[in-house]
This record gives C-alpha cells, structure tokens and sequence, in this order.
C-alpha cells in the first residue's frame, strides 16, 4: 500500500464506501494447486538445465499474448542468459524485483492492507470505547468513508499504527492470515490471494527456471506481505522488501518474543524503494516491475546500471475483465511514467492487449 | 563489529596500538580457488540428491575433529533433512544465521572495519585539517589509541561516521574492496579476507548442500560485509543483515545514486539481531552460530522456536594458532553465554579442540 505522503499532511483521500461487500469464500485450496504446479514446472526446468535440453519446450508465458511487451521480455531474458553474448549476466545478478499491489495482485478500488486494516478497527472496536468518539475511528466504524478520507495520510497512519502494531510478530501473522483466508474481492468474487495475475504468476516462475532471483519491493507492510507471498508467488519471506514499523526484542514469561511498536521504520515507497533494495537486497536489479508513479524511482534505479535491463509497468486499462484507470486513480495513479516511458525505454505492458488471461482459472 | 553500547556513552575502550603492522598482499586467488571448490562440491552434491545419491559419500567436515560438536551439528543436519523423522524441516524453513566477526573469520586484537576506519581517517586527514585539533581524530592521527579508546563508543561512532557517509554506496564498496585486498593481519601474514575459519567454511557448505539458506547476521556494517561475503563464504549481499546508516536516493548529474548519510538507521547487536532477523529474512532461524555475549539474543530467539534448534558459540581458545580469549576481552567477551550453555543446550565449539585446523591452506 503505497503511502502518498509520509510527513503526517491532511490532504483528503477519496476513499468510497465499497469496502464492506466482503463475502466469505474458501478457495484457497485451488490457488494453491496452481502454485504447486508452476513450482513443479521449475524442477523440471532446473533438471532438464542439468541434461541440456532447453527449460522451456513450450511458450513460458502462455497467458501472455504475442505483442511487443512479451517479445521484449523473452528477448532480454534470451540475452542475459545465453553464454557468449555481450548481454550475458551471471546467475547472481539476475535480480527482478516486482511491486505488489496493482502489479502482481489486485489493488482497486482500495489496497488490500488497508481493507484489513478497517476490518481490524471494527474488530477491536469493543476493547475501545474511546474510538466512539475519536476520529478516524468514529467516521469507520460509522461507515462514513468519506470523513475517513479526509483525516488524509494521518488518519490513515493512525488506523494502521492502531491495528499493525501492540502485538507480537506470530500473533498479527496469525490475525493477517486468518482475514485472508475468509474476505473476497467484491467484483471477482474470489478470495483476495486469488486477485492474483495469472500472467505474472508465469512470469516469476520463467524468470526463476531461468536462474533469477525475485523480488517483491513494495510500498506495502513488510510483515502482511510476507504472511502470503511464499504461497501466492513463491516468493520467500526472506525476499520481500516493504515498509515496516519498529520491532523490540522482549522477553516475556521467560520466552523471548518480537513486539511490533506503534511507530515507523521505513516508508519502502517512490524514492524509498531504491533505499529499500539498497538495505534488503545489496544489489541492483536487472529487471523491475511496477506498475505507479511510485514504481519511478525503483525502475530508474534498475535501468541506471550499466548492461542489459528491462523496466516495466503494468497499465491498467481493463475495465471489463479487472479495471481501467491511471492519471487521476486515488490508488496506482500512473501518470508520469506513462509520460516518459517513451523517452526513458520502459515497457508499458497494457493489461487488455497483452494479457490473454487475467487471472488463475478457478 | 558490534558496538558495546549505542546511547553515545563514553565508557573507554581498550583499543591497543598493533594496528599499524599491516603489510601488503596480493593472496586473493588462492583463497577464491578454494571457496570454487566449495562451490563445485556443493553442485554435485545436489545432482546427487537428484538421483537419490547421499550428498556427502565422504567426510562433510574434513577440518572439525570427531568430538561432541561436529556430532552434534551431523545428528542435527541428518535428523532436520531425514523425511518421515518426527524432527524433519521442510527446505524453505532451514534458516541459518551465522555472526561474522569471530564467527566466520578473525575479530581479535580488533575488529577488521575499526582497522579500516581508522586508516580510512589518515587517508582522509589532508581533506579535514579540522582533525589536527579535535578529537578523536587528533589521537588516531598521532597513534595515540589509548586515547581513541578513552572517547568510548561516542569517538568510534565519530570515526565511523567520518569514514562510512559522504560517498555514493558504489563509491564506498569500492573503496573497502581496495582496502581488503591490500591489508594483511599482522599475527596470519593473510590478508583479512584470508583470516577466515576453514571449519565454518565447510560448514556452510555442508549446510547449503543439505537445503539450507545460510545468512550472516552480524553487528558489523551491512554496507561493508557486503562488499565481500559472496566470494569469501559464498553469501550473497541478500543474505547479510548487519547494522546500517541511513541512506538517501539522489539524483546526481541526471543520474539515480544511494548517498551514504551520516546517521545511524540500525543497530544490529544483541537485542537488534532478532528484530534484524525479522526484518529482513521474516523467519525464525533453526540454526545460530555466534561467538560472543552480543549474539546470546540470536541464539535464544533461534532456540524457542518449535522443533529442532541447534545454537553454537565458537570459543576462542587457541593461543597458538589464533587466539585465546573469553571473558574479560575487549572484543567478542563470551561471558554470560559460557555461564548457561550448559542449562539452555547451547553447544560451545572449542577452538583448540574441535577444529583441525583453523585457516584455509594458503
């Protein structure tokens, strides 16, 4: 979830009272099949690497249409992997780093995290009595979305610090798990880790058969993340960058134990990603995926290195089968970008046009 | 390096003046011949597992003598990678976090990045004639470290600042690169970068070979561990968790750079080890190695977790062939850790004992 300003101002969030069309489902079994067998497709890909023969006997990227953006990609990845071209990266650089939110899974019309995040205030609602009265609380727990987003990023801060923070690290893992495997997305009718693009599902798995490591580097919490990613994209704890609040060792009852504080870290967000990598990965990417004006920063970063890169941004632009908006979105505004993609050779990977498929089958 | 106590307290430090024996070497080779070796055994033994083959046909930890220690890691290993045993771990959650300094390679009579500080300020003095008066600037560039040590961890941080911000991250690597491949330890005649403990290099082999993910978490600078960690333990930059200043995204000339600021952002000792665990691998390790006092917080975390845990301290024992030091050293103090060892089932690997040797052969 990318912040839009950190420094605590008022400015109003257009916030729209959609959120409360949450449904029950129990899918995750399937979504789960899906990653089992893209993991399984790696083996063999890594094994057949062993014996020679090529990893990919069909087309890596079937949910992919044949345009520009899936010729850029193959082509660049054909070129840092092939011995003996000038292009040629060793495996150890081979470093794709992705955003989260409205680039690998769905974040219209309201990021995921902060869904949870208004869920849990009603939740905890009875334990204070004082939010009855106290904004932002009163205006959420009254449905009022629209006062909601006018207490602007500090409002916000505020529920997040209220709801992420006073519990220990495998407590709120538990708490972020246990939403997710019971909440939807009001449109697609399918579990929020099920709005997950299948496109880029295949895309992580042809970057890693073909000796990447990747990356999620996103405006969103660290710990939230890392409670899903290993199963969504099999993308490990260890390998997602984020924004965090400060955590205290503590010991209680003899056990030691991680506290997380009300207070934050760091915002991983537009010029806070390149720091982000910086401080979690050491290295510079070879290929970066966002799909905001947030992303700017991480994909200059990512194309400043010397050698072969690739920046990409998702667009947005399918509003029947996902959702169409860019310039004047309150969540994922593409609109720089859009303007200097041109100029600075980044891929604008239009959802409707490129993609065959958006998401898994169900 | 880990500090001994952050809040700027002035508390001396025993800093004595053998720094100035470095020579110049030029031994880097053979000592990335061996860590290819490593590598190569570590390829082969997972073709093997490929084919149902036990990895290690031979002995797995040539330099460890057939003591308590080396059984206990071997039982460990075999039980946590065996299917069906009660104690199995599945590949993704074999975390090991190794500490550095005294750990992985020489801490002793001081830690390599004060060496590298400390002449990092005599190459920078004629840049800053304000050093000639002040303090501890003053001493370091007169050889007087008893008065260094007197400015307590409020100078060293002064040093450290002066040394490790102002710079582009690209800059500063370059720099510790040069400075590593030109300064030897004066009691090894090796370069730092030689001074490492051929037993936990097999270790760490052994372990990367039997699925595990092996990571330094250290009190030493991120920054600077990073420099080097892939090509002398085959850890890459996003496995190293150490302490870190603040960094800034700039653009410079047209150009995306990380600027090296001068403030502190972590502190990863002691009680910052777990909470750097948590930030930046978000899982519990199932095995922790330390060397001093400063990771008895590492290895506690480590240990409650459920399952199998293994924690180890090496002891430096071995005046001979390094050194012999414990509870009343001025760097790596292993006191309180050697008191509960026995009542918490942390192994103390003795130095003198239990390794067969103790360096790479040159």
């Amino acid at each position: 979830m990318p912040p839009d300003g950190v420094k605590g101002d008022t400015a109003p969030l257009a916030l729209e009272p959609w959120y409360d069309f949450h449904e029950v489902g129990w899918h995750l079994g399937e979504c789960r099949m899906k990653l089992l067998t893209q993991a399984g497709i790696a083996v063999i890909a890594a094994a057949a690497t062993l014996f020679g023969v090529p990893a990919w006997a069909g087309d890596p990227l079937p949910s992919w249409n044949d345009t520009a953006s899936k010729k850029a990609i193959v082509n660049f990845v054909t070129a840092v992997t092939t011995k003996g071209r000038s292009e040629y990266v060793p495996p150890e650089r081979r470093i794709a780093t992705f955003d989260n939110d409205g680039t690998l899974w769905v974040e219209y019309p309201m990021y995921t995290q902060a869904l949870f995040a208004f869920d849990r205030v009603k939740e905890l609602a009875p334990q204070h009595p004082e939010w009855k009265t106290k904004q932002p609380f009163k205006a959420l727990l009254e449905g009022d979305m629209e006062t909601v987003g006018a207490s602007g990023m500090k409002g916000l801060i505020e529920i997040l610090m209220a709801t992420h923070s006073g519990m220990t690290a495998a407590e709120f893992e538990t708490t972020v798990l246990n939403w997710l495997a019971t909440h939807k997305h009001p449109k697609f009718d399918r579990l929020y880790t099920e709005s997950v693009y299948q496109p880029q599902l295949e895309l992580l798995a042809y970057l890693r058969a073909n000796g990447f490591k990747t990356f999620i580097v996103s405006g969103g919490g660290i710990a939230f993340m890392r409670s899903m990613t290993e199963k969504l994209y099999g993308i490990p704890p260890e390998q997602v960058v984020g924004s965090s609040i400060v955590t205290e060792f503590q010991i209680r009852d003899g056990k030691p134990v991680l506290v997380r504080m009300p207070k934050i870290d760091f915002i991983n967000d537009k010029a806070g990603k390149p720091v982000g990598i910086y401080e979690h990965i050491g290295r510079r990417p070879i290929l970066a995926f966002g799909n905001s004006d947030s992303d700017i920063q991480m994909i200059e970063y990512t194309m400043a290195g010397t050698g072969p890169r690739l920046g990409l941004f998702v667009h947005h632009t399918d509003a029947d089968r996902e959702y169409a908006y860019d310039r004047e979105s309150h969540v994922g505004m593409l609109d720089k970008a859009l303007d200097q993609a041109d100029a600075k050779g980044w891929i604008i990977v239009d959802m409707k046009k490129d993609w065959k498929t958006v998401f898994p089958a169900k």
